[in-house]
């Protein structure tokens, strides 16, 4: 093992590969497009919404923040291999004015979003591939949707052709869940505090529903970055697509690595674009 | 909610389908070739070894759970989306005698081995699919290999051409480690007892090593079921897939689920064989 100190220098002395990003290829996530969830024990899992894709359900969770909704709700389902979930585990609390009851399925961003494609097939989509902005998209050529891997955030529902509110939220813990593709609306990405929601203990009761209460995690609050005061906010940043030095780094991540005999190839789940914590300015 | 109670009623009482089981597709798993890891805490894991495809490896796993060498090590390595790993942090314990220091890889099964193969196309590999007795494979239609799918078994190692002895194991806990395929040795999938490891406590340190002794999960000890007095060996059974009974079932998993509009498919990886608990004789 080398020592941490020392591998910072060395990765600092190197020279910058043609796959290492650019200053400029950092962009800012703007602060209405975080939300900040603060579970018990001072745990702070951070989601960057996708409003370009789902405008109608981005726009209920927004109201639902805005009207303190999920404060004292729970993360009430962990199951294994499958998903986390957080909100009412009765659904029957009253949700605030404003809210669209049954939001259409919003799978149909244009098929040209897909600024870097995946060269590998895809068993699910003719073509898969990453958003200028970072968002990972499958597309039949005509409409493009995003996909369930892990740490996305998906809306939960009950029967089609109910989408679900946005009041109860999952994230894929284990194997991704593309089976829910195009099929389940998804609204966003969890860019920090992963680890809160997939390292929670498990539930063996059905669909992984904790037995009791006192098994849930307390939601203390859910909250926009936006609403939060100036010096309290999260600042990320999101790695841009639509340039050579990000293919360069996606068409490295297709070679099996250095030293490796193994075939190449990516999935489209296996390794997100990057979002990083704004440096201090 | 149905009711659990009402619900296996209810399953009881329908017709069986054509890709439901017959008894005679669940085969039982030989003693030999099932391992018990006992963690601190009662927590047991249950690993099926992959004799036929990594023969060496897992003659060196055997020589070590029958020299106790694992007693008394831990879980020493939990990393966020990627492995939890187990053995020996030092890399110094001395091994036991008639290990085979540097295995060959052992990545070359007949590639005829896929007694199901999967439709859809796949990142990494021509085809992909399930042995007779249940393994993930992916092939090139030359050699077939087991696939990096959460819960499948690895041996950590070093730099090639060192492929490891088997004394350090791992599993991925997050989004499959399929960059790892034909690369890394595959020994065996944990088919009980996964949440004891991905629900462990992440480490934030270098590579996810616990920065601390305190933080590792100790090992009891490892044993094979064959090992063990009679009555205490953890019984399993694998579900057969080379009958149209599996065939149809892997169909069906292939189609959007009923009421579903997403597109079909299925990954190597989002849904091995059912392994179970032999039920009482």
């Amino acid at each position: 093992m080398i020592a941490p100190t020392l591998l910072a220098a060395a990765l600092q002395a190197a020279a910058p590969l043609p796959s290492d990003p650019i200053e400029a290829d950092w962009r800012p996530i703007p602060a209405e497009e975080l939300m900040v969830i603060t579970l018990a024990g001072d745990r702070q899992v951070i989601v960057r919404l996708a409003p370009r894709y789902a405008p109608e359900h981005v726009d209920n969770i927004r109201r639902l923040a805005r009207a303190r909704w999920w404060d004292g709700e729970s993360v009430y389902r962990v199951q294994e291999n499958w998903v986390a979930q957080w909100g009412d585990p009765t659904e029957k609390k009253p949700l605030p004015a404003g809210i669209v009851r049954v939001p259409a399925a919003e799978f149909d961003a244009p098929a040209c979003d897909a600024a870097q494609r995946l060269k590998g097939p895809d068993p699910r989509a003719a073509i898969t591939g990453y958003s200028a902005d970072g968002w990972p998209l499958a597309t039949d050529g005509k409409a493009a949707w995003l996909t369930h891997c892990y740490s996305m955030v998906g809306v939960a529902r009950d029967k089609s052709p109910d989408t679900g509110t946005g009041a109860e939220l999952f994230t894929p813990i284990g194997q991704s869940a593309r089976r829910l593709d195009r099929n389940y609306t998804v609204v966003g990405r969890i860019v920090e505090g992963m680890s809160h929601l997939s390292a929670l203990p498990r539930s063996g009761a059905e669909m992984g529903m904790y037995a009791t209460a006192g098994e849930r995690t307390p939601i203390l609050s859910v909250r926009l970055a936006s609403d939060l005061p100036e010096g309290d906010r999260p600042r990320f940043e999101y790695r841009a697509t639509d340039n050579a030095r990000f293919a360069a780094a996606l068409r490295r991540r297709e070679q099996p690595a250095e030293g490796m005999t193994g075939p190449g190839g990516l999935e489209i789940c296996e390794s997100l674009p990057p979002v990083r914590r704004a440096p201090a300015p």
